[in-house]
This record gives C-alpha cells, structure tokens and sequence, in this order.
C-alpha cells in the first residue's frame, strides 16, 4: 500500500512530516510518497538516516495557505502541494493521502480533484473527538457551515461506517447533537434528519446535548459544519484553559510544588488519554478515494497516526462499506439526491 | 424594590427559592413576593425563622415542568407559579422576576405574557459563562434555535447594554462565534450579521472562534441558540468530565492524596472562579420587565445571586438603555423591523 504525504502544510512542516513518514514505513510497512519541494524534503531524508526505498519524492514547487482563498487557488496553483498529491491520488498513484497543510486547500482538493461517492451529497470533516470513554467521531467537523436534513443523515451512515470498519467499534452509537434529549427538539433541520436516522441502517441512539459529549455518550456525534467546528475548538480551548489553571495552581508555593512531583504519573496518563495527536487526523469523509487532514502543529508522531490511520481506512475498504450503506438507504422512503 | 420569585420551579424547590429570598431581603434590601402553594412556601418561610414583613406569598396552585409543551401549558395551567408570577410582573406588582423553574415554561411566560420590547425581533436568553478572565455574557444561550442576522444584531446591542449597564464593563467586547476568524467566515447569516455588527452602537471586535471563548477573548458572545446551547452545556460537561477526572487521580494512592490535602486552597479558588452560581441565573434580554431564569439546580446562593441581578437589572434601567440603543439602529441603514 502506498500512501502519499503532502510534506509542505503545517506548522513545523516539513520536519514532522518526513519523520513521520518514516517511522511509518518502518512500522506499518507501507510505502510512502513525499509531495513538496525536492531538494527541501530530499535534505530533511537525509537528515533522518533513512535510506530505504520505500519514500519516493515527488517534486511540487508550491505551497496553498491559511491566507488563500480554497477554490482560487486550486486553479491558479497547480504545481502546489496539495494539488499535486490529490491528482496523484485520484490517477491511482496512491491509495491514500495524509496532509497537515490549510484546510480549505485539503477540502477543496478533497472534493474538486479527489472526487466525491456517487450518491454523497456533501462530504464531511470527521475529526476524532478525545472523551472519558475513549475516542468519538465528530461529523461534521467544519466543512459544510450550512447542512439539509440528508446531509446530517449521510454524516451519520458515513461516520458509522469507519467507526465500526477503523475505530474497531461494535454497533457504534450514532447521536444527532441537540438542544434538548427530547424527539421534537430542535431546529427544522434536526427533526428532519432525526426522523431519517430512525430509519437509516445505523445504530441511531437519538438526540445527544452538549453536556454528555464529553462523557462519551456517543461514538459518532453527527451536527453541521458551524456546530461540529464550535464544539471542537471549544474543547480544544476549554481543556487548554483548564490545564493552565491547574498548571499555575501546582506552581503556587513550596508545598503545591511536590504535590505536583506526586502528580505527575498520573496527570500524564490523563494527557495521554486526551491528547489528539494519538488519534490521527480528520477524515475527509464521502471522497472516492481516503484523505486525511491532520492537525496544523501536527509532531511526527501525529503523521505517523494520521498516516496509520490512512493505511486503516484503506484496509477497511470504508469507501465500499459507504457505497453499501447508501444503496440501502435508496431503497428506503427517504431515498438519496445529490 | 419588588422582585416577584416564583418559587415551585427547580429540582430542589421551594428551599432554596425560599432561602435565597430571605438572605436578599436582608442583605439587598429588597421585597420579594414568593409565588407557589401557600401552605408549602410558609412552612419554608417560618423554617428559616424570617418574621419580617418584607416576604409575602402569592399562592398558585399549579406547576409547569419539563415534561409539559410550553405554549399549551400557558394557556391550561393559569394557576401555575410561572403564570402567575408573569402576570403579576406584567402588572406591575413586582419590579422584576426570577424563576429556577422549567426553561420553556420560563420563555413562553416572558413571551407571550411580560411581552417584548416594541422593536425586539425575538428576546434572548443569556446565561453568564465563567471564562478564564471572568464573565462573558453569552447571547443567545438557547432560547432561538433558528435566527436571522437581524436576530444575532439585537442580541449584540442588548448583550453590551446590559454588560456595560450591570456588568459593570467599560466599552464590553462583542464578538460573533464564527468558524473563523475572518471576516468572510461562516455561513450567508454571520456574514450578513458581522455586516450590520460593524455599524451597531456597540464596540463590535470580529468573530470569535470556539478556542478562544473560555480565554476571556469576549464580553459579549453573540450566537443563534443553537449554538449557544451546545457551547453552555459542553463547556458545563467538559468542566464536569475533567473536574472527575482529576479527582480520581488525586485518589490514586496515598501520595496523591496527601497531595490532594496541599492543594485543596488553590483548587477551591478555581472552583469558586468557575462556579456558576456566582453569576446568578440566565437573562431574558429583549423584555419588557427584568426576567432571569436561574438554573434548575440552584441552591440557595444562586437564587439569590439572581435576585442580586434582578435588582441590578432594575436599577441600571437595562430596558431603556436597550430600547436607546435600538432607536439608534433604526436611523441607520440596518433598521429594525420587528
């Protein structure tokens, strides 16, 4: 299997990513494709002792930005990066791509280059989701700031099929985020598509509120885009906040200073168990072919995970598993439109 | 002063409503009128050993709770304590009203009974968030799931005359919760709201994004209800999630334990920092007479934060300063249709 790797995006790129990509064909025994400047990425090779034949370069001059406008720059810069993986990707040179470059750029090569499934209406970020349980699957995360009731319901047949074909889980537990547990809560859009999820071929566990999505009361947390990326930067910034408090607490005088010392095992378990970077990156989901979009400060360990994840994704042949579980929904009353 | 509490509503009432009121009475100066069973709310009353005649009852023989549809509630349950505790308001025998009682029951009373300021397209609940660096004003908290830009605009005027008037905030920082920080995030309705943002009588400062509402970034968040409600209960459940889970570490053995004895000050004072019941309840900005929904969980303190508030609310006459400010809008080019 081969898996190419936008090297140029993110914030300490390209270290992190080559790294990664090496760590990954050491471990996971695949093949890896570094998209981004050659003698740039060939030095940083070099750097890391590797001298295997399983990364190739490929060589692209560009680079797609924070500052860019998505769409513009797609057309405007074909030699970038993002655009070079995505055609590479979509011709058959890979199975799947991993970037930690801007996300616009990755979502409009994702949809414009890569392609969606026939049948998915708007394909959706899924970044995973740390909780008290274990890992959710957030869907959508921030790609599509307005969502129609099948949209939300595509999320949650999409979301459920790599949870139980990746995360590993059994019957994973769909939930529609919600102002209210109740079935009539909500928006217009929200009871629509919660009476569509009663009926789509997923575990559908209802309505989910803020308050129990941490607790891990769902595996699969299915909002619009505007929601799922609110709900994702507020735990990202609430648990930072938290941490700081508690950081400045231990910091206060002699006697919270060996407390700290005595806390430091098990605080750095809990970390551990929050830290994103042990789940990857987002998925892309709804493309004909895998994309992940791992996080901007992405470390080479966060590549490696979003790269495993690739590998995963591909293995579990999710895009198969999507197209099925679009058909079935077809032959349901609320039949698919793109 | 007279603040009317309707004191039947709340998981623990009518203690705590009872309580509360006794504690305001002596220490704020104010009168209450306790609205519920007469016979219940005496008994509490002479329990507390108030003999002051500064408390009365009104008596209503009725409840509406969660389970009930509030718009039909209203019109069955007259005798309910909402109902008439928002009569009374509405005619003048109370100056302002606070109820820990069912959300949607507290809404349609304010509503359809105390009625909106003439000009005000849909009042707003807004519930105070603890952030880092004290208050925020979150606008709307829950009570529109749907809104149009002309909604989140008025939420933004009313949000700073009341931060300014009994926050006691100088030139209080409103931002719009978008996906981005940029001016052209978002969906057709932040756009369209950031628009009109930038020209209302408030000090407007952009959009602001999940990650940074906990870090104080804001005074006064403006969002759909939708929106507001999933940001009010994660943040309530992540805090929750992480407080247990810190607990537990601190239960690990014996040396987090003793080290859970050193840090007990510290942790104390950020609990405090980040308890809700310092702020008192939710209001509802947008009426014609000071409504504040505390929380269904308050206990004493809290109902009497949000009788503290009420009066606050009062005295800054926060009616008049919102009704200036939207005559205001109405000379611009964004008038307010209502």
């Amino acid at each position: 299997m081969r898996i190419i790797v936008d090297a140029m995006g993110g914030d300490y790129a390209p270290g992190p990513q080559v790294e990664g990509s090496v760590r990954a064909v050491q471990e996971l025994g695949v093949e890896i494709v570094l998209v981004g400047k050659q003698d740039i990425l060939q030095k940083k090779l070099d750097e890391t002792g590797y001298t295997g034949n399983q990364i190739t370069i490929r060589d692209a001059a560009d680079i797609i930005t924070n500052d860019d406008e998505p769409a513009k720059a797609l057309r405007r810069k074909k030699d970038a990066s993002i655009v070079v993986a995505a055609n590479m990707l979509k011709n058959g040179e890979g199975d799947g791509l991993v970037s930690t470059g801007a996300t616009g750029g990755v979502l409009a090569a994702g949809l414009l280059i890569v392609g969606r499934i026939e049948g998915v209406a708007r394909p959706a970020l899924a970044p995973v989701l740390p909780t008290d349980k274990g890992p959710a699957l957030l869907v959508d995360g921030g790609a599509n700031a307005d969502c129609k009731a099948l949209n939300l319901l595509q999320f949650g047949i999409m979301g459920s099929a790599y949870a139980n074909n990746v995360l590993g889980m059994k019957n994973a537990r769909v939930a529609l985020v919600n102002i209210g547990a109740e079935e009539h809560k909500g928006n217009d859009v929200t009871r629509a598509a919660y009476e569509m999820l009663k009926k789509a071929p997923v575990n559908f566990t209802g309505n989910i509120e803020g308050r129990d999505i941490m607790d891990g009361a769902a595996d699969v947390i299915v909002c619009d885009g505007f929601v799922g990326n609110v709900i994702l930067k507020l735990t990202e910034g609430l648990a930072a906040t938290l941490l700081r408090n508690i950081k400045t607490m231990f910091m206060k005088n002699f006697a919270t200073k060996l407390c700290a010392l005595g806390m430091k095992g098990p605080f750095s378990e809990f970390k551990k168990k929050m830290d994103y970077t042990e789940y990857g990156g987002a998925l892309l989901l709804g493309l004909k072919h895998p994309v992940i979009k791992g996080h901007g400060s992405s470390d080479a360990k966060a590549v490696f995970s979003a790269i495993r994840q690739a590998q995963k994704f591909v293995s579990a042949g999710v895009v198969e598993k999507i197209k099925e579980d679009l058909e079935k929904m077809e032959e349901t009353q609320y039949g698919i439109e793109s």
